[in-house]
């Protein structure tokens, strides 16, 4: 059986995510997808806006043959340890290519631009460390960089497309790996990233349709742009917590450890850097709110995604020490699958590199203690009490 | 003028702190009465029923002349630390005498037992130790050992009683000082410290008057037990904050707190010792309210008010290495004054041996800033997200 691997954090599964799936099956002449999925804590630095498990039925009921979980640390990193991780997982379960949506729609760019960069590595970095010099963002310096390299070449990947950012990240990490995994890539359609919705497109934006819940807007009324089970997933989800996962949501507990842990505990947390501690811990002290703490500390140099990273990890207490501690993904941990699936994971249980993990009890290492720990942290800005559910929700599957 | 000394917690304010503050000033002939009280975390390691604030207002409005804070880390001490801090600040501020309520009821007593421990140290130590070796609690082994010294001997103190405990360590810390003050002591009269409310009685104990409030009686069943004054202050609190200080209502931030840490961080806590950061942390993750967490954790050896105060210590992050790089008060921060305390204060200004701080923006050092943290992280678990209380509230005048 032939798999194609998608990485996913699906916050939520809408029509851009089907399209995905159904054009990376194609793509590749595939028998099944894999898809890697973030836990509770995104790549954007936020807290999903639902449980893994709740996402996980989603994707199922889409048609995803195999959801397994890209570990805490990958997930909430920059984009090239995210796409690290999850290449290295799509790698160790043995899919023979892997498939990423794209402004570009083509995969030769990408495979230039990576071969640019290889080959011109030393005036990229002095590039870059000249635009970091003018107080730029580092994302904004590398693409000052990349533009310079590029400049009035037609056959490189655009860099400045955050879909594009990502897939060439995805192209680097298979190379580095030795991975033997066909790179595929397909045209995204539809709304942008950031665009909020819009009532007569039928592809919206993950972020456009959080939006339009937070404002209160029903289920029901975003029926044009997600499955039917992803809407009555959402209703469930909405019943079990009261609530969906938000910095605003989980801020009064974020604030707490801020103003508890005090700048000098907060550098000891992964991502906190150059004295941004003395500016949360101020702002968290004043502001009442998330959407005001976030413009407090925001700026061209810290970018709101590399602000909430911190956070993300000051939330959950993770240091740079223990960042430092972890290099490949040491398990595969199976959220759910389809019939398809399990019969995959039957023929080819010998070939996994990696533990099959199908239980929480059975993450014995630090990387999956993180899993766990993350959870529990999660299911607490849920509002939740009872944080069993780790141990109680086995792999779901999907007739 | 001639000032008294009073330690206090007012937790709230009723008619057997009314008795004492009265009878303490009979017995000393003073013509004030100061009072060195708790801030927002009490010594038996519990978050105050209301703010010190209200709790002030309360002193005055009872008679108090002059309220002073204890200063968090002497507030949530064991004892004997808890004693030091009070009588030093006491001490500073000029009082020439300070009065504590006892079951014992006379002063030569504790005379007494203070010269026979120093005579008798060495062999005090020997019998302690031995106690302790037999599994029991260090409060309960020092009893012991005392109780041997002390067998068929009538003139000593009963250290078996808690508030007599209290006073003996008041005795000791003013004269390890080498104060002049003179040490008085009154009949506790009413409730013991642990009785519930019993409505034939005119004074109860702030435990039972707390309990009252929380099953919910309205503050005016309580009227028989409190000044007027209190009552009106308490339904002041309850519109306030909508809810009274108490663990179980600053459970969700301690737990999350004590889950996000984990044993490694735990164990860097004041007074968290000998592995029960192991046991804090197992049975914060399962139990869902206060009562049932601190039911799994407390012990024969770890008593219910050692284990609360290193709860309070992890709600407010205080280390023991910050812990140790304290000795004596640093500052009197002036909470609250009659007008008989201010012209105490403008008669004696140049006698007080500390600075006098009346905001806090002028507590500078680590020991005034750590009763600023304090309460950021108190008001937080009221349920406040506006926290410059600390910064607005000037001391109280009473006319």
């Amino acid at each position: 059986m032939k798999a194609v691997g998608i990485i996913v954090e699906y916050n939520p599964f809408h029509n851009g995510h089907l399209h995905h799936a159904e054009q990376a099956r194609k793509a590749s002449g595939a028998d099944l997808v894999i898809a890697v999925m973030s836990g509770q804590f995104l790549q954007r630095g936020e807290p999903a806006f639902t449980d893994k498990w709740l996402r996980t039925q989603m994707a199922l009921d889409a048609g995803i043959d195999l959801v397994i979980e890209l570990p805490y640390v990958y997930a909430t990193a920059q984009a090239s340890d995210f796409a690290k991780g999850g290449i290295a997982l799509l790698d160790a379960i043995g899919c023979s290519s892997f498939c990423f949506g794209s402004e570009q729609g083509t995969i030769e760019p990408f495979s230039n631009s990576l071969h640019l960069l290889k080959e011109r590595e030393d005036d990229y970095q002095q590039l870059i460390h000249k635009a970091i010099g003018t107080g730029i963002s580092y994302p904004k310096a590398l693409n000052n960089a990349y533009t310079i390299l590029t400049a009035n070449q037609t056959h490189f990947a655009d860099l400045t497309q955050p879909n594009n950012i990502l897939g060439f990240h995805y192209i680097e990490a298979a190379e580095n790996l030795g991975s033997s995994m066909q790179p595929l890539t397909i045209q995204r359609i539809g709304a942008n990233y950031h665009d909020p919705i819009n009532v007569e497109m039928p592809i919206a934006s993950a972020t456009g349709i959080r939006e339009a819940f937070f404002k209160g807007d029903s289920p029901d009324k975003l029926s044009a742009f997600m499955p039917e089970s992803s809407i009555i997933l959402l209703n469930k989800a909405q019943t079990e917590y009261g609530v969906f996962g938000s910095w605003e949501q989980f801020y009064s507990l974020l604030r707490f450890v801020i103003l508890r842990d005090g700048p000098e505990k907060l550098k000891q947390y992964a991502e906190v850097t150059e004295g941004i501690e003395n500016l949360i811990y101020q702002s968290a002290k004043t502001e009442k709110n998330f959407e005001s703490f976030i413009s407090c500390v925001k700026s061209k140099r810290f970018t709101r995604t590399r602000i909430q990273r911190m956070l993300t990890h000051i939330y959950t207490g993770f240091t740079w020490r223990l960042l430092r501690s972890f290099d490949a993904p040491s398990y595969i941990r199976l959220l759910g699958m389809s019939n398809t699936g399990k019969r995959y994971l039957n023929h080819n249980k010998k070939n996994i590199e990696l533990p099959l993990i199908s239980r929480a009890a059975d993450l014995n290492d630090s990387m999956g203690k993180l899993d766990i720990h993350a959870t529990t942290l999660y299911l607490q800005g849920m509002g939740s009490v009872d944080f069993k559910k780790e141990f109680t929700t086995p792999p779901i599957y999907r007739d």
